[in-house]
């Protein structure tokens, strides 16, 4: 069975990827375990030296004619990770809707002339959520989302919603919370910062974080969301019903008590290059985000969260091999 | 001050034209009353001799060229009313998207190039819910449209928020009841029987019902809505915050209560007329609406009900001015 990645050149799509690839299987349109043949990563740009069992292809989602093209019509399980992030596409509105929601468009509408309906797994966000919230944001409230970012996403699952309803796609879509530690370079994400203030410092770089210290926000490590992503399209279709969104497990943590246990892990030196220097606009989108779930629904259906923020920085620490 | 209204040729858009032509004024963008100069009604097509005072454009919502080219920058209100309705975006997926979700970005877009950030007032549908419901809904219920129909009017209106929150518009959504009577022919919504039940047998006309005679539906009359939408223009942004959708007020009746109805005011001459004979499709898609709904917000917002069923027939009976 083939495989099609969007956003595949990105972080979490290309290491799904090699997760797929060491995996070997997936669940087939049948539900039973079936051996992948072909996955193949669509982007706008690569690592450099990918994997050679993975078909690289670049590409513009928000052009139909060449999704319609490269998603060949014997696929059966599309993850659909492409996005333009937060702060990016709030300050880019036109770019945001053309990849975010046109781009998930184009991407359903190609999945129609497909030889059977093929399981999406569609990476929406917790951005779904804004405005006046409770403190616990649970399956039951609405998502009124304050960005541009969150609207495109919402919009994209009841797509998703949509589409599956019509038998057209078998679709599932994870309300992602925010991953941290994501390795690399720091990106346009409003929460950006959430992974460099663990990154940076253990690379002996400073970070500076421009939200304030009480800043409360919902996480999950990047090993528990491809996990996710993977259980999502594992799941039988009878298990999603009417209501293929959900939002993921994950774990609380206070910017200030990320601080706490950087220091307690890798000490007070790597701690102090953590710099506090407020920025409004991305203060204000971060608080925007809620920062406390209760997530029965994705809990009661096997999706799992980590188990605290100082194992999230000592699984980080380990897989890139830093020595603290 | 300029008015343009999309679906301006069809019954509600075409009346609300007249009742503005009538009322001679809206809120300007400065709040206080300003003299309507121009009314421009956009649609697929028009009623024959129209209003010499109203200009009626022939066009295509889904051709974001035309709405551009037909939108003056000086345009200070829009209602924007242009649907395929539900049973027909449901039978014709493609169209339904094309206008009802292509059509309502385009005229947001179109609205971004104005002098100033028009009011904006969108006419959703209580479509938008479906799926588990309680037996009555309130403004906490969380939208999960079981039809095409409703899945883009709930798009819609994020975009409206999103476009608002922007400040490229300034937009007010209102999620409508069924609206009864309806003058004229049968319609392809699946709601269409809920006039034709009485609007057929006062004309001496069998009407065939396709739900159960105990189904509940949410109505709301011609006369209340139009008041809804001039309501929905007036009110000042802070009255609508961030959330700019809302459920309208309406009365519940059950399609066999309105029969009861229509005997005690028009005979059982007249009441025999209306034949029950079951189509499941219908009667699947108007189950799937909500026929209770407690509308706390929009009540405090000064919108407005009907009385009765009664009171709904017996206004038709005088505006269409029919002996009984």
């Amino acid at each position: 069975m083939k495989v099609f990645i969007t956003g595949g050149g990105g972080f979490l799509g290309y290491r799904l990827a090699l997760q797929l690839l060491e995996r070997g299987t997936l669940a087939g349109p049948d539900g039973k375990p079936a051996a992948i043949t072909q996955i193949k990563l669509f982007d706008a740009a690569f690592p450099p030296n990918p994997d050679p069992r993975l078909l690289c292809i670049k590409g513009d989602i928000g052009e139909l004619e060449i999704i319609e093209a490269e998603l060949d019509r014997d696929t059966a399980s599309v993850f659909h990770l492409a996005a333009i992030v937060s702060a990016h596409a709030e300050a880019e509105f036109d770019l945001g809707y053309r990849v975010n929601l046109d781009g998930t468009r184009n991407l359903l509408e190609a999945c129609r002339d497909m030889d059977t309906p093929p399981r999406v797994v569609f990476a929406s966000s917790l951005a779904v959520y804004g405005g006046k919230l409770p403190p616990v944001v649970d399956d039951s409230i609405t998502p009124a989302p304050q960005t541009s970012y969150g609207t495109q996403k919402v919009i994209g699952e009841y797509l998703v919603n949509d589409y599956s309803r019509k038998g057209m796609i078998d679709g599932r879509s994870l309300r992602l919370p925010t991953i941290v530690v994501r390795p690399g370079k720091p990106n346009l994400a409003s929460t950006s910062f959430a992974s460099g203030m663990f990154r940076e410092p253990l690379n002996g770089v400073a970070c500076e974080v421009p939200v304030e210290e009480s800043t409360e926000m919902w996480i999950l490590s990047p090993g528990k969301v491809l996990d996710a992503f993977i259980h999502a399209h594992e799941l039988p279709a009878s298990d999603w019903g009417t209501n293929r969104a959900l939002a993921l497990p994950g774990i609380t943590f206070s910017v200030g008590e990320g601080v706490e246990a950087l220091r307690r892990i890798a000490g007070a030196d790597v701690a102090k290059r953590v710099v506090f220097k407020r920025d409004e606009r991305i203060n204000k989108m971060v608080r925007s985000f809620p920062g406390k779930f209760k997530t029965d629904r994705a809990l009661g259906m096997g999706f799992q969260a980590d188990k605290d923020i100082g194992s999230i920085i000592e699984d980080y620490i380990r897989s890139e091999g830093i020595r603290v």
